[in-house]
């Protein structure tokens, strides 16, 4: 096993009517800027359950954050942080609004001139404006984690940002919330979650039989729980799964003393990027192809993979590896996702090359658990993806 | 799933060298009690290492915590954080150093007459001394969890406490001190960890399906390495997976959402104040009884268990569910532990009588994951176990 460090003081509060404790999560007399995305909660009823937990203390509504969060809308919730003097966030939405909330809390403290130096130069934020997370959409474990992924329109750029003074203070996890949740977006947190899985366990084996056997399990509850849910999305029993297995997923517990790949995140960020296309979505694009170009890399895992959470018996390890991506893809195609570039973009010519010269000029030279995916790979894996 | 609050703050440094890290954890200018044992730490290099780190602190040294550490010796410790203005705790052993320094936090910031009301009325702390663990015996994952067990030899009681306030602030788990201890001592942790795995999974189903697979796979990752660690304990790679599994068994992760039992430690507990056989042995006795006292409340669980941890096929759910209470017998068995109290005691006859005496004298009318186990049943399920 690798050595670890492993620190996640964030305090979940999970299950039905959870949300109407954030009053005591929050320090009496805090200033609130209440953050969410496009107003779905003003349907589903959690804007009211959450405004009426909030009626003790001073709140600031800012609405409008949209999926891929854009740098360009954060930086006015920012200025209303400095120019009102907020001193809590709370984020209620899904892993946009959460990973919003995480920049706000970031930029609203930065010292530089130049806020998107955070995402840019990669600088890790130790200390931010505090917050909390009312997590209305399961997917992308933002909400028990302290990771965030920002878009700049103006550029077409999708980038990373983190540090331990990111984690939310608490989060509430409702699964009530599931039934209101249009099936595509159920579709993408079955992916996305899945896809943080593979990203952290699809590597190569080191002694870490608890957090592989921990990794299996995620997968097992998804896959399980996917036909349920995709059924019924008031089923409350298969909507807690499916939650709890997307926080579980990315909080940080599955990586620790194991390699990591994230080659295929950050492929897929610029499909997003560039055409818009769902995060998770892009996620099942790359994914085969990568597997498959890296293939050598990961059979060992891979194989395990196939063993353990498909069920596949007999044959090599390469067969058994081999027959371990065609189920991961039937598992997308299962939810309607497709997995190909071309399904979702007649543009795709061409975007290899892009891919492979944006990498070469932020000098990643080379990605994945091995740092052996180039730039070039890249580009191969892509064009793989067409 | 049952409504659930998780928040453990305690962070974890795993690994080779991870104890040169404490000073970084530790404010600056503390004064420090150092807590240990008998003396291990002093032959097996711990004890050079945790001082070298300490070398900028000013520090007081407490030795002689016994196993089952016991409350007039802790009421020591407790005096001198408060004669000499201790501001910081260090735990440096196994659970129960560690334990015993969950008491001297919690004591040392009580305001009642009587520290032992603590433990006798259950009075939960919300705020203790600070302090951090460098765990030398993996095993009842008090490193990374609230709990503690104090034992009393003038009253031969041993009682649990526990709080928000009493989680470690850092725990160091280094696998290489597994090396050192001694092979009885490994054989305990191993089944200490599965047994508190089978307290919060052998229960009645509920819709926990991740919850169920990750203790699954603490309990796969136990078997699968205990003969690797008790031929070879300087297996470093065993040597983690074994230390990770005993503080992933009892982190409070399991848990969450689900029902629990209780009831065998509850018992056990009772063994080790009367006869002061070690903690892991007397949950080795009491578990097969428990079990099979229990069998019609908990065989939709025992099968799940049998077929998923033990790969027992076929059968009725009654018979996959004996099998499975086998299999936990034989586990013991080849760990070298003895599951009949009669292998520990002569004078085993009237126990049952005396548990079942002190159980409703503290008003326990009901233990177990349905509140069900009366006192009356806890001494059937003893003489079960004579």
């Amino acid at each position: 096993m690798l050595n670890f460090e492993f620190h996640n003081p964030t305090k979940v509060l999970f299950g039905k009517g959870q949300i109407a404790k954030i009053k005591n999560e929050i320090p009496e007399g805090s200033k609130v800027l209440m953050v969410y995305g496009g107003g779905s909660i003003k349907k589903n009823g959690v804007y009211d359950q959450v405004t009426k937990a909030l009626e003790d203390f001073e709140v600031v509504e800012f609405q409008g954050v949209p999926p891929n969060p854009e740098y360009a809308i954060l930086m006015e919730a920012v200025k209303i942080v400095k120019d009102q003097n907020i001193d809590y966030l709370l984020a209620v939405g899904g892993g946009s609004v959460i990973d919003g909330v995480k920049f706000i809390s970031s930029a609203a403290k930065f010292d530089g001139e130049d806020a998107w130096d955070i995402l840019a130069k990669g600088i890790r934020t130790y200390e931010g404006v505090p917050f909390g997370t009312v997590l209305t959409l399961p997917a992308t474990g933002s909400e028990m984690n302290s990771g965030s992924v920002i878009t700049r329109a103006e550029t077409k750029e999708k980038r990373t940002m983190g540090g331990p003074g990111l984690f939310p203070q608490f989060s509430v996890l409702d699964p009530e919330v599931v039934h209101s949740i249009p099936k595509r977006q159920i579709a993408n947190g079955l992916v996305d979650s899945f896809s943080h899985v593979i990203e952290q366990y699809l590597t190569y084996p080191v002694a870490a039989k608890l957090q592989d056997r921990i990794a299996e399990s995620v997968m097992q509850t998804l896959i399980e729980v996917a036909p349920k849910i995709m059924k019924d999305p008031s089923d409350y029993d298969a909507a807690s799964d499916f939650m709890w297995s997307c926080t579980m997923a990315l909080n940080g517990l599955l990586r620790m003393g194991t390699p990591n790949d994230w080659a295929t995140h950050m492929m897929a960020h610029e499909l997003t990027a560039l055409y818009g296309i769902d995060h998770a979505r892009t996620l099942a694009i790359i994914h085969p192809s990568h597997l498959r170009h890296n293939f050598e890399d990961k059979k060992e895992k891979l194989a395990q993979y196939g063993e353990r959470v498909w069920g596949i018996r007999g044959g090599t390890i390469e067969e058994i590896a081999e027959q371990a991506i065609q189920k991961t893809e039937e598992y997308f195609h299962s939810l309607e996702i497709d997995t190909k570039l071309s399904a979702y973009t007649e543009d795709y010519e061409g975007t290899a090359e892009i891919i492979a010269k944006r990498f070469k000029e932020r000098g990643w030279e080379g990605l994945g658990e091995r740092k052996n995916v180039t730039p070039d790979d890249a580009a191969k894996i892509v064009s793989m993806s067409y």
